[in-house]
């Protein structure tokens, strides 16, 4: 098999990250992908560096043993980890949802506040702080964890009162500050499942910057710049690795993907 | 060091098992008590059977390695490993929380329904309806999934108007049925944080069964039939050991210990 012709593999704590592939199938069709959620070893959020660092160069190694030809860290939590994959799986390109979000987030912002949502982990770590000022972006940066997004998310508890209530709750405090954020980065690949209701709540003045959509596009223009396409025709394979549960993940997974997926497509598998 | 003055070793996927050593030293403070936390792979309750024992036996051999007299699985999902880590860890006494929860339930119930709320991986294993069965009780039993309750517990949300609405949400189906529920079993070490919310949703018409309270009920009965109590002479040692993040076990346990950790006493552990 051609190098162009291989799956890219894209790796997740658990299902969050299949909305990062809901946006890779949208743009780019005909490439053939592989996901592995992190099943046995979720949520990644509330862990030490050390250990998702651990854990994400495992399911790097996963998707290299299944021949992928590109490794997508559909995770904010493990992006963080990214130099260190990359450093293990070279000679394969790694990208990280960190990067194309914060530079997604800069552009929406124009100079005003950039708010970043996202689990525990991520905000403990600071790792979009870090990126935005790599970038050399000088703009005030809000920081706000929101722990109960992700399970609610599982539970497609994701629209009505209850779902409305608790985002007030976190996303008011960041509203009200002053001056008011013009950007609000979702920084959590589960997010987008509840992104109807934040935007109710954050209301039509905010930018909503989705970290899935931004990596998409990375994806792809890395792809081009290596010359990694596969030749367009038809829609590609779509296969799934699950390290516990598969059959909960084919059924949690749909509310992230957008679409069925088959229990039978989901192969269990063991990293340790 | 005699058999007796050895500590009693309590294992959990987290924190939530910490509402059982709360019970347990209010009981038995003169006791020494080894507490470990496997905050690196928690959440259990949505993981396979075959993955939740076989972390269970890893949990249970590093107790047994640091010397304890007896182990309680202070996990509703593990404890549905239970003859499993007691083959694997005899002739160390094993005791897990579903038996006493059940007994419990069975006499609080009368001949009315037993409602047992619980993890999705607790609920979907049936393991509180298999234990009351076993006891030759014939009564309906009701089960619902609150797989809100751990994160909410987690984050201190245990009261107030969203804590409530959520309540509602899971228990109104329960409640509205027919005949309705004598008793409501607690059937997760991290439900007891929410037990006053949970009180005030059902009402007083129904009784709480607290599975931590009656888990340490049955230690004391054991450790009495063994001949293993420490003689009563002051308080005992508490420590701690976590697979990861200790200083959040720390911060997070006080809600379900009810009383402040210092971060010094939690051991960070690999289990693998």
């Amino acid at each position: 098999m051609t190098t162009a012709n291989k799956a890219i593999g894209i790796f997740d704590s658990g299902m969050g990250g299949l909305t990062v592939m809901r946006a890779l199938t949208k743009h780019l069709p005909q490439e053939n992908f592989l996901y592995l959620g992190d099943t046995a070893r979720l949520p990644y959020g509330t862990k030490s560096a050390d250990t998702v660092r651990r854990y994400a160069i495992q399911c790097g190694e996963a998707l290299i043993a299944r021949d992928v030809k590109m490794v997508v860290i559909a995770c904010n939590t493990a992006s963080v980890a990214l130099a260190a994959v990359q450093q293990a799986l070279a000679p394969v390109p790694v990208i990280g949802v960190i990067e194309p979000g914060a530079e997604a987030a800069i552009m929406a912002a124009g100079d005003g506040p950039i708010a970043v949502i996202a689990t525990e982990g991520t905000v403990k770590g600071g790792a979009y702080r870090t990126a935005i000022r790599a970038q050399g972006a000088n703009m005030p940066i809000l920081q706000q964890p929101c722990p109960l997004f992700v399970p609610m998310a599982e539970e497609g508890l994701i629209d009505g009162p209850i779902a409305e209530a608790i985002a007030r709750r976190y996303l008011e405090p960041v509203l009200a500050s002053v001056p008011a954020p013009s950007c609000l980065l979702l920084g959590c690949t589960h997010y987008p499942a509840l992104k109807d209701v934040i935007a109710r709540v954050t209301g039509p003045g905010i930018k909503l910057v989705d970290s899935a959509e931004t990596t998409a596009n990375a994806v792809a223009s890395l792809l081009g710049e290596m010359n990694l396409q596969t030749p367009p025709k038809g829609t590609g394979t779509r296969r799934f690795l699950a390290t516990d549960a598969p059959d909960r993940f084919a059924r949690v997974g749909e509310i992230f993907l957008g679409e069925p997926i088959d229990p039978g497509s989901v192969e269990l598998v063991d990293l340790q």
